[in-house]
């Protein structure tokens, strides 16, 4: 167990901090700033890349909505949750930590979003609660399905990275700006601490709507994918 | 038969809503907006993770013109191709639906073109009728012929939802200034239905040209590319 | 042979189409256009595309340069080289007379340089005919380099595609600037048609210097990658 | 041995060459430059490109760091590391060789940072040396992380190039404003020599730094994936 746990420390840490660290660093950098495309690639590389790395330590969950959308999905332990989802905070906080420590190493930064997700006048463009709670949800939901069927044993063998991590690009590409992109609580929480006040006020969305979303997909699944259709 | 035609609406709804909503959500968000590049990449994307996710329940069509391409090439029976067809078209109109109910979230949004497909003064560009019919009979060939290639059986194993997912994202780097591109039918009418008036008079083409693309390239390919080639 | 003619037509129309089509109709696209990133991935995933679509038929070569690079490193019969340029070259043009029909299909449409390639006065950053020269055997020597060590039967099985098509893309990022980039004489000679005059007379280079490199890469990787290898 | 040597010396000179270039030549080109998205696509794809190419030859290193850390976990033998260093640093400086003859083929070009590596007043960004020295430590670990952990036995076949390759790109996604992004002090070395000065001064972080991320690396990767794990 420990070396699972470990990876998915190192792992979250790694999500968090380049999606974030993109974000933060590099995204509005003058003239040839990367945008939310370079964002959205940053946070997607993160998965791919550890999906390799780690996938065969741990899983590669990275996120506390991914382990409970597997648990409800019968594809992993609910016993092993409570620790994977422990440790996914922890690396999300360390690498908040990090990218502060960076990020104050140029003169005159302010702290400003840091990368929090948010709603209604803490969305990027401004959107209500009621639209990023049906972002995140849908976001999350289509996000276990496609972690559910890449590695569906009749899904070609080693791909699912690829699928996996390019499809948090596009959810990025779609819904950053509703809410800054969630869909993982864990790397909502790492920033909100740095944040404080109205980010963790609205921490709680980030982990209701991801989880939700993951658990109707893991249920879904089910039905759809059972492990051994013919 | 359910579990294929529940694959390709939910494939659908996702390649709509991902492909339209990052058209509408986020490629022109100010300063860092994920502009065409952005939009070519998402499209290409929904293909991608959705082939992995569910090509291997349904073969992942998500488009009408590619269910009647598969059919005029011999590889899709032909009495599936309707309630393919159908439950596409659903997916689709799903998909605006949930992507209205998210744009719709932010303050002052005006529905504007949606992502809707276009010719002459709909056409992003200003492309005439013309241009716009030639460039989807042609996007469309080439699709089916990247299609029928990637799937052959003497093709690398595995590696079609890449070659078809990134063959999605070239085109519309290529068209949308032309048409928004569609080489889909299906997405076609979702946006449309919301968009109405125009959108709804100019849908024809975006059902004419891409299917007649297809059945050429599926046509052409019995000749290129037979199953019992040596 | 008349499948594998066929396949590199249609295959060298593609990769015209497609690179030169988003450079002429998307790359500067007010607001949100592609740019040059946008044309780089285009050009790559023509080649990405169509390897793994007719690579089976024909070896997708697609380009005069490779296949005579092939020829130098014992990896392609030189007999078959006439044919082979010959239809490519067809498809180059085919595909700068649907380009053409296309683009005049917009209201004002100037045809200006067409994704023609050049140097001196007519090179996008007016960089020297030697610098030119320099770039297009260097970069193609480099290209040969990638393909014949991607398809060496000791590298992993079926990744070539990915391998070549990508690192097109990488070779426009870098050289789009110097030359618009050609490291393939059958691309530099459509458009160069329907430019005419100085694309025309600076034709000879885009044949000598993506010759000259992809021959020498090709001799060279007869040392360092001999087949029989241990 | 000396196919080795030679594969690392081509491999080093394509990634000095394909990553600078890009960022001299391409990243500010008016209007349509590549930016630090297209400079960090760049620099991963030399490494995807060369890791199919030439991976099979040599290991596809093309990185001083690399090569450390592999001693470092006990996966290369530490009697190569000098003359594979060797030759990295020499593809480097040859790197710079050339792309110094290109650029130069501009009227008016003027050598300004030419792509060096830097801190303080020297970082595209401001960032001080602390924030520079943390930056490429951390990132140089995961850099490190992803190459032994997808080049594991347990991980997938054929596919650690791609995320290792684009592991690089993700890294500069995040890290170009700070240092300009080296974790490879034979790519730092390169530029540093054309520019002279502070970029010399300056080189020794670029030694100090990712050689120690990288055996901190190696080192932790005994522990969490041991070749002998079950």
């Amino acid at each position: 167990m420990a070396p699972k746990l470990a990876a998915e420390f190192i792992g979250t840490l790694w999500l968090t901090l380049g999606g974030c660290g993109s974000a933060v660093l590099a995204a509005a950098f003058p003239e040839v700033g990367i945008g939310l495309l370079g964002v959205s690639f940053a946070f997607g590389l993160t998965v791919l890349t550890m999906a390799y790395a780690i996938g065969h330590v741990s899983g590669c969950h990275l996120n506390p909505a991914v382990t409970l959308g597997l648990v409800a999905a019968g594809r992993f332990p609910g016993s092993q949750a409570i620790p994977y989802i422990f440790v996914q905070v922890l690396g999300a906080i360390a690498a908040a930590g990090i990218l502060w420590a960076i990020a104050t190493g140029k003169p005159g930064f302010e702290v400003g979003g840091f990368a929090a997700n948010g709603f209604g006048e803490h969305s990027p463009g401004k959107y209500s609660m009621n639209a990023a709670l049906l972002t995140e949800v849908v976001m999350t939901f289509f996000f276990l399905v496609i972690i559910l069927g890449a590695t569906h044993p009749q899904a070609p063998k080693g791909f699912a990275p690829i699928a996996i991590g390019l499809g948090l690009t596009l959810i990025h590409l779609i819904s950053i700006p509703v809410t800054n992109t969630s869909v993982n609580p864990a790397r909502s929480t790492g920033p909100a601490l740095v944040v404080g006040g109205w980010a963790l006020q609205q921490l709680w969305l980030f982990w209701v709507a991801p989880i939700l979303g993951a658990v109707l997909a893991g249920v879904a699944s089910r039905t759809l994918w059972p492990d051994d259709r013919q």
